[in-house]
């Protein structure tokens, strides 16, 4: 049984899923490389290999679940990180605190077509990824048992993708990740010193020095964050004031297909082929708008340059300038 | 010129240090192995290859330094991530800031054998190390630029060393790494709470449960702590109250080269070879004893098993409970 842990100094939550009994030596073998040809699960004609769907894309005729015919299919994890079943059974112990390992694990994929990645799927075809997200996280709301729907994309090897079929993944967790906490927190206290959004403000001063805006439209701004972590980190943020993806409408998500489908097709002309990880920070679930919280999309690129100490020391050191990478990705040639 | 900037919603700085102009594509490039033979800066009459020491132990006679004879030595990094001279130029832009990347970086070696690691030191050797990270930490103290000293070791070349010839890292900064402050925070959280420091009631709640301990002595203890990110993680801490490293006497370093050495030993008896980075936590500099924040060092293991989405969501998924890790390592062979 799966269970989350919590720091006691920060306050951070984790989870302990303790697999098949593993030797310690075994953590040193790499892990196999992601298979090329061979059975895939996710791919048309194979749905009864993965757990029954629970939401689909199909575009007209048959609607019938988990058989071929689907555009975009959300299924639950085969090998979920927590269990669905069961209650939290929150306790103490000592000065410490932990619950059951309680949560959902969902794989949505992206495509019927096994070798098409998601950066180069039409714009209509993302979009319905984006309506997956939503309509997951906003049917996961309803169990009270959850707080948050992580939702987050690896994509490479490198980047902890164990399939090759283009997907993305959610969680939702009993608990509030503790980087988004930090983020709600952070925000809060702009909040209280400007009045004002401190995303809201990025948004108006990225605009308005524009050398950090990798791409925009009317409705989204893409942009090398002014203190990124790692070279081509990039935020793809609403223009108007929002704290929930969840309550975004489908003009909104197709404005997003567009600008996101654009940005990974840049980074991959220019680093092609880099693997990458992108995360959705959104408002916990079942919370009012906020004035404060401002949800957000983070890519974050796999380079192979290691990271040293940074895990320790939560300090990063990045060589590339964002306002280089910028200029990098502006000048990419799709 | 480095510069230091800071995310406005997390309040985290972070170095940007730009290097020669890189293509984008550069990033994908694996950086090349830790040289096997050839040229080492690092060893005993080599020493003119490095910038001066500032630091050594030489075991009496002739202590003209800048060559051989030395057991450990302290040299500035002659590639650091920040620069020495200068001003830090404190600056807003907008919403965002920013100051000179100014800072202190300098590189401990460990012993004069090239092919001697760390955890294979004598203690009385690993003590010399230690007590270099203690001087160093007093000396920087001294200038008013620099708020903290970061001390570090990378072993292995997944864990980021790029030199085989063991040796560690400090990097002087004149902020404060956003990790130490977020542990402070929660450190004096709960001491407004329970008017205790957290990690003494940690140390005095790992003692009596004693399944979490992997070593102990005297003055220290080893535990892997209740959450951990990853496997085999670990923490060392003074028994008796203690915020800052610096104030550490003789006997205390001398107690603490006998744990870490036997702890890095029964590690790698168990997962050889493993890579780890290890990161010492201790209070800024210049300040006075704090009754709720207490220093320790963090071990970490670096394993192959991908993080996945750790990096977006803060969020750590680890296969092997800490009360597990802990019986592996007691059973170690040493």
């Amino acid at each position: 049984m799966p269970e989350l842990r919590k720091d006691p100094v920060l306050s951070r939550w984790i989870i302990i899923a303790a697999e098949r009994r593993q030797r310690p030596s075994d953590f040193l073998i790499e892990p196999p490389p992601v298979k090329s040809g061979g059975f895939c699960p996710l791919c048309p004609g194979h749905e009864q290999t993965t757990p029954p769907e629970v939401w689909a894309y199909r575009l007209g005729g048959d609607q019938t679940p988990n058989k071929p015919g689907w555009q975009v299919r959300a299924v639950p994890n085969k090998f979920p990180a927590l269990r669905i079943e069961g209650g939290l059974d929150k306790r103490g112990e000592g000065i410490y605190d932990r619950m059951n390992g309680v949560g959902a694990h969902e794989v949505i994929v992206e495509s019927p077509n096994h070798d098409e990645q998601f950066a180069y799927l039409p714009p209509e075809k993302i979009f319905y990824v984006l309506l997956a997200y939503r309509e997951r996280i906003l049917d996961l709301q309803k169990d009270p048992r959850f707080r948050y729907v992580m939702v987050f994309k690896n994509y490479g090897r490198a980047a902890g993708a164990s399939l090759e079929h283009s997907h993305s993944q959610l969680i939702a967790l009993p608990v509030i990740p503790q980087l988004i906490s930090a983020e709600m927190d952070g925000a809060a206290s702009y909040y209280h010193f400007r009045e004002r959004c401190v995303f809201c403000d990025m948004i108006a001063q990225e605009i308005y020095q524009d050398v950090r805006v990798v791409d925009q439209n009317d409705d989204f701004i893409v942009i090398s964050p002014y203190a990124p972590r790692t070279p081509f980190e990039m935020w793809v943020l609403p223009k108007a004031h929002a704290s929930s993806y969840s309550d975004q409408n489908d003009k909104s998500l197709s404005s997003l297909a567009a600008t996101l489908s654009e940005t990974l097709r840049r980074l991959d002309s220019i680093i092609p082929g880099v693997p990458y990880n992108f995360v959705l920070h959104t408002s916990p679930l079942r919370s009012s708008c906020s004035d404060h919280y401002h949800w957000h999309l983070e890519i974050v690129p796999k380079l192979t340059s290691i990271a040293g100490f940074e895990w320790g020391s939560g300090f990063y050191i990045n060589p590339m300038p964002p306002e280089e990478a910028t200029r990098h990705m502006k000048d990419a040639k799709l």
